[in-house]
């Protein structure tokens, strides 16, 4: 019966059935008007999503991973310098991307659990007078970690230094469950993945893209096709696509458009902010830790918690899973078996959160973990009670 | 986000991913060998579950209530004398089908909470010298109190008195779910749908009829086609059906009897009785009562609850689903407004528990009844952490 | 691969796309406000369906057969006369029921092939002066025979004797694929199934009742309760329903509904008539005959089709679904053996007929009848291509 | 309805029941064992389908388009040589594909509608004494054209050259449709997708690598993640994925699998063969022409159809979409609006071809093509009557 249980993991996240349904759909034929239209409206409500007015949003039958490729395959050529953090698994592969892309990547190393540090970017921009730096990446949620990054900071610290770099977003965790916003932050890359916010299985990479950026794409060099911008938006602006779509994908992410919309990007980004409240209520009742270190820049879809000191968190994600059947996220990087996550994002209610805090708990009073029966998920409730 | 939450009623009861898959076939020809050899391995198996060899198992088109029609209809005449205790709705309704079939029913008339008397049926069956009555009509579990009764005991007193009385038993809400023994407990007709034990979607009477019955209904005269016993029963001996079979839920069926069967019987009825051990534990944490006055009657399915003096039961279910989305049962009959009922049957994990106890906590929470966040929840917590 | 081929067979049809994930819906409280509203907007546009205005749709989990039980008992008493016309198979049934129900049935056995025979009807009911026949049974569509009776007349012989029996239809086979005027042609009950133009799989009996009837029903002491009126209308009246309903048929339904509106119900018709032409031409190319005799009472749902002499039918439908997978309707009663049948209801469109006649050709031309591979499918074509 | 129609594209194929169903799964954890098992399990039948014991399979969430460009990036530098044919559209694509990643393509312009010429490659490898050339790409079948170029041929004058390219084959409307023998043919790479040959959706590009390929690729220096073969087979040995796999397409995978395996692949090759010969027969029928020229070439699984001259074969298409919502493939570059193709591969039944080819009749006799209705259709009756 486990199969019924909710999951925690980090995405793919728990999948509605309004979207499965939708989904669920014979082959039409993708050269046919009626995709064409299907698709127009699902790229253009995307840029709601993305709260871009100028850009453009292009969706890869991919991951967030190959949308990060895209992103540097399109703006950047070997041997461009780029700016980066290092505060988590995610950022750490974004940069090691980077250096196999040919890439110098300026590395500023970060405490795991603290956000990108803007004031040091702009530092390490200002020096740069001869404006070397093509790029600064900024993960805007660290996955790994449950810290959110502060986009905005960053494009004033690169305006501050009258920098001319790219800022590349990475937004895989973060876009439609928090507030994200393109335009007003000056993003030129914002990558996700549809096995997030969005609810649908993973297969689609959904790259936003500035008028700046799809200019430079125009004129690069960089050997690629799958991911070439200029062949997608040229494909896209006739109503087709390059090769062939991932039809179903699109169907649901139609069904996923209209279910964010319907219910309001605002309630969406409030009902994420509700659900981890709770979920941090219930770290501190059990007394436990949150690797994110400041409280601004807590994340709104997961947490990352660490154990107590001496027992291994990979001893209770799998007891979690083994007897319960329920999946939360493990430890990466750094926290191997030092901490697990809670993913609280997408399709997930006060009621199935409270049930997987109440099957934590029972797992960590198992393990013998200093920790109540009760005192995480009671926690929780008191969050939740309180809402209207 | 609400329709991912589990459902608390009782029945229909949450459908796993494997059998809403396994319904969503397309029509195949029901004159076909394919439907005809799916039905025959349906039929043979549900006689595993009811518990006999000897019986033979019919499914209908209908529901529960068309199954006790059909059990009147097939084995007794307009004027018969029937005996039946009636302590909650569904024990009453039967007792008024009955009349409605021109029957004499003698009532007992026990309280609400108890379950049928076994004492009570042995002594009006032996001054029934004359074997007047000819069948006794028992409700294994009241859906509506949430108490199991005793069918072995009935038929002792049957037996004991030496009378000839058949022994009908609605087993709606517990077929599939607690042990139920129709060959050794000498059961005449057993009386099930699809959207209890089974997990289905309504829309079939399932009825076992023991060897006697079948003798009985060939003989009867009663008014009847739809329900017919006998000319079910030659369809079905030819592989086939008197009408069109709900094909669907015959495919729906064999994945239930697969899950059932995988999982074993002795397991299926042990995880539903942890799950009512956890609840009523939980209830036993809140300080409130179980309707069911007497712990070995107390069901494995279904937990109705009275709330405080002088509060509305229906102001919380209502509460729980306006405002966390989650459906419980409402206080049916006598128990209107003053209990709510916990259906813990069908697919349904510990974790889904859980998080349906701490929806209920907060709920009461919010109404202002004398109940402490937690108390319930950890209650059951305290369960579950003790299995295997 | 042969599960992707339609199916040809009488119902149930081939189930849309649309309509299986309509169904393919998680459990829901039937008791909450969302059934309710779902479950009204059913019953109103039914009533578009049956064309009628002052009657009342009632939906039972059955089958068409319980929807027929339905009307007998709630309008009928034993040893009540009835006058109906015996020219089939289900007309067949529909006397055997109501023989079995207790009735005195004068019969009129007309040739297989022929339409209910009004005058004959007209006769009988003048020379009742007594009134003591109490209703008419008229088979709008004999699914065995492909024949469409004229309930308009039949009506009208009711009014010409001046006679106040009630007109009771089974139009199974013919509602929401042919015309069905329900106040128009003064009917008292109209009864179908879910399986047929409405395209679900079974498990819905549909009955349309005037208001007259529903009248009668409520003082008529017949012993029932699963298919009773006044307790089904009473609780849809409070938009609940008696007893648990088949949820997901209903939600099936409004897709349904919704498909055939959307459409329009004459645009079905006549999408309708122009399948039965094209497979009439098809039988008409082969030099075959079609049981109905008579060209305005064609059946626009189904044709049955003599085979010729000296052969069996079985062996035609036999291979057509052992070799290609494909089914059609076999011959009943009196045409076993002699006649095979073709559905055209339903979920089909001018491609999938056109494979289906000329896989039976194929198959004819393996048994050696004396029919030219094309002969029918190419007749078919030319109707097709003519339309707009 | 018109939704119900099988479609005749090229790609995205008809995707059976049980396919849609195995896909229609809730998330589950992608780093539990349960996916580990499900996933080794597909790779290692995959390498069933390809005839590979030696060799590896790689599954991208992307396309075929995604699968060449991995071929590329794995394999070959920008300024190394390769030689290839161009003789349809999708050969041509992959020649630019080439350019735009550095190399330099010796192409071999032929006559659209001829297979890949293993004699010129042949004068081409002998006369590369230095060993300039680093691979040779083959189309296996040109969708375009319907053309299957024989892979064995080119491999022999590979090594009658004595020579040491590579030889990378695109399999993307072959495999799993027609024989293909990754050992025995001696390829390098081989690349297909998921929507054509195993019936799934869009969204997987499978590519097969030899020993030596994978040994070139972990050498190999060229800028790529998303695509890296040493990365993702470090996964995949470990039982994982190096970044979010597209969970529902490997649940679909092992149920295409399934139904491969079960149905054998000599038979699955046989009933394309025999789908084939009915729609060659079809045209012959018709007195058109196939674009491809040569019969031991004709393609098993798209048939190019050229229309009479002085129409436009867009029209055709058109018509048979807009008037009977019937789906054909369009003529792609050269053959733009001069040829029609018939997609015959996946799940895919005789009357559904049937169906299709009576569907272009019509449209063709709307458009006053000089083609006699049924004079295809018939054809195409006789080839499957002599089936077994």
């Amino acid at each position: 019966m486990n199969e019924q249980n909710p999951i925690f993991i980090l995405g793919p996240t728990n999948i509605p059935d309004r979207i499965r349904n939708a989904m669920n759909k014979q082959t039409v034929d993708h050269r046919s008007p009626k995709f064409s239209e299907l698709f127009m409206s699902v790229l253009s409500d995307l840029k709601t999503v993305f709260k871009t007015a100028r850009g453009t949003v292009l969706a890869f039958p991919s991951t967030g991973t190959g949308g990060w490729e895209a992103a540097l395959q399109n703006t950047l050529d070997p041997g461009d310098r780029v700016l980066a953090a290092r505060h988590g698994v995610f950022s750490h592969r974004w940069i090691d991307m980077c250096q196999r892309h040919g890439l110098e990547v300026d590395v500023i190393d970060c405490a795991w659990g603290s956000p990108a540090p803007a004031e040091l970017f702009a530092e390490r921009l200002e020096n740069d007078k001869q404006g070397t730096i093509k790029a600064v990446l900024v993960t805007h949620n660290e996955t790994a970690t449950g810290v959110r990054s502060d986009i905005l900071a960053v494009r004033k610290a690169i305006d501050k230094a009258g920098h001319s770099a790219l800022l590349l977003v990475d937004g895989v965790s973060s876009i439609a469950s928090m507030d994200f916003q393109m335009d007003a932050w000056g993003v030129d890359i914002a990558v996700t993945g549809s096995q997030k916010g969005f609810m649908l299985p993973a297969g689609l990479g959904i790259v936003a893209v500035s008028e700046r950026a799809i200019e430079i794409a125009k004129t690069k060099k960089t050997a690629r096709c799958f991911f070439d911008f200029p062949e997608m938006l040229k494909a896209n602006q006739a109503g087709g696509y390059p090769y062939t779509p991932a039809l179903q994908h699109f169907y649901g992410l139609r069904e996923s458009l209209d279910m964010l919309l319907e219910e309001g990007l605002d309630q969406v980004f409030a009902r994420h902010r509700r659900a981890a409240d709770a979920v941090r209520a219930a770290v501190a009742g059990w007394g436990l830790s949150l690797c994110s270190t400041s409280a601004p820049h807590h994340s709104d879809t997961v947490s990352a918690i660490y154990v107590p000191p001496g027992v291994d968190s990979n001893m209770l994600t799998d007891l979690a899973l083994r007897k319960y059947g329920v999946s939360f996220g493990i430890g990466l990087g750094q926290m191997t078996g030092k901490a697990f996550r809670i993913g609280h994002l997408g399709s997930i209610t006060d009621t199935m959160i409270l049930g997987g805090l109440a099957t934590l708990e029972m797992a960590m009073s198992e393990l013998a973990y200093p920790v109540k029966l009760g005192s995480g998920t009671t926690a929780a409730q008191k969050v939740f009670v309180g809402r209207p």
